[in-house]
């Protein structure tokens, strides 16, 4: 089938924190429809090996596909980080993950040329945001630090919360003590701790949110492959998850900043 | 095939929290063979939906059938709270889950009548031990309350940490506030908490591990059957997991109190 600007932009996360992507898109990308998938029935993706994360990019990739989207936006940075190929070989269209967009605006934002990068341990472990920095620039340093926790923190909604202040502070002081002028949010799960992490850093680094880098590379992508929509009627969008929607209802609004309707529960597969 | 006495135990948890349960069985019956299933790809079950976890609870329980098991033991509290009845009728070797155990060892140690039950978010919605209980005694008072983060905090290794403190008050206030005497530690993971657990509760409420409780009735139904292993050879202990079994091996000795050997992957689909 060809691909039409009318279709819509397909979007997955290993759960929610997409949510937060979806939300950067909204904003630069008011008329395009989207569907998204999260696979909470797997969640969380961070703490699995590459080859387990491979096997469920590939099944998730493979549900948008079947639903004709245009573009396939990986809103999943463990799974941007260790399993983008996967998702470019099984179709054509175009694939926009967070790991790429987040590194350029990292090494854009820089002064100092010393970017810290915080994330799962999946996305941490495999080096893609130094591997994406380094691609732009040589001479830049960067660090990496796991921060595990902050994924079931904001899951339970202790976004202000003195633990996760305390964690906060133990994961980001060894970026800090290397004096870093970035910090890369490697995990779409990480915008909503915004507020902690400017306090944690004193309000002295450049925070850089992948999902609206990816957003804004979403729009340019679709720019150039003439595949903007052009209805100005109101976007559509749609939301898919693996597990019962309750949960994913009752905290998705955090996320996406307004109420998602309908959230349907589908079955997918591993191979 | 006939259930032989030299078959070994079956044991399965969503990941790696069972092992706590492997350990009082080795305690109580040194001499048995264990076969333990960890479902690594797919953890944690305990914040899933229950028709998820039947789904996976199937699968595991199957994977076990399989290799001529001698009886199924679930280690995990979520399943034996949500799907007990989804092992019990896909074979007929003897099943014993932690609820029914733990609530019995907790309401033969409460004075005052006043138990508390903590555990994942899937098993205290359940009220599964609430039901358990009220099967032994009609007029016992019990307080169920969820502690999501203490998995995630176990699994880190912050077991002394001042977050998890922080947490664990939290948590255990409302059921202080209570007058429980007696607590049900109602999850895999929490026995490691036991410290601080002691310490929240300025050590004066019994602290019941459902682990220990399941792995004497464990030894009350292989009597009972007349399967208990009559070999005095070392027993054998082979486990398997779905994911990579590298970070499994890591923090496995944590949960068992001696190194596991070696760990191997193995690949179940679900239906």
């Amino acid at each position: 089938m060809n691909i039409k600007a009318e279709f819509p932009i397909g979007v997955f996360d290993s759960g929610i924190g997409g949510l937060t992507v979806v939300h950067a898109l909204q904003q630069i990308l008011p008329h395009e429809n989207i569907i998204y998938f999260g696979d909470t029935a797997r969640v969380p993706y961070g703490t699995k090996s590459p080859q387990v994360v491979r096997e469920y990019a590939r099944d998730d990739a493979e549900f948008l596909i079947k639903q004709n989207v245009k573009m396939i936006v990986i809103a999943c940075n463990t799974v941007s980080a260790v399993a983008l190929d996967v998702v470019q070989n099984i179709s054509r269209i175009p694939v926009v993950g967070v790991i790429i967009p987040g590194a350029k605006l990292a090494v854009a934002s820089t002064k100092n040329k010393k970017i810290g990068i915080i994330g799962t341990t999946g996305t941490i472990l495999s080096k893609a945001y130094e591997n994406a920095i380094r691609q732009n620039e040589k001479d830049i340093l960067s660090f990496g630090k796991a921060c595990p926790l902050f994924v079931p923190l904001v899951e339970e909604g202790l976004i202000n919360h003195k633990a996760t202040e305390l964690l906060a502070k133990e994961y980001l002081f060894p970026l800090i003590a290397k004096k870093i002028d970035t910090l890369i949010l490697g995990c779409t799960h990480y915008p909503l701790l915004k507020n902690i992490l400017r306090e944690v850093t004193n309000n002295e680094i450049n925070l850089i949110d992948s999902g609206e880098a990816a957003a804004k590379e979403v729009f340019e992508v679709l720019k150039k492959e003439n595949l903007l929509n052009k209805s100005r009627l109101k976007a559509r969008l749609q939301f898919f998850v693996s597990d019962s929607p309750e949960k994913f209802t009752a905290i998705g609004e955090k996320f996406l900043g307004t109420s998602l309707g309908r959230v349907k529960k589908v079955s997918i597969t591993s191979h």
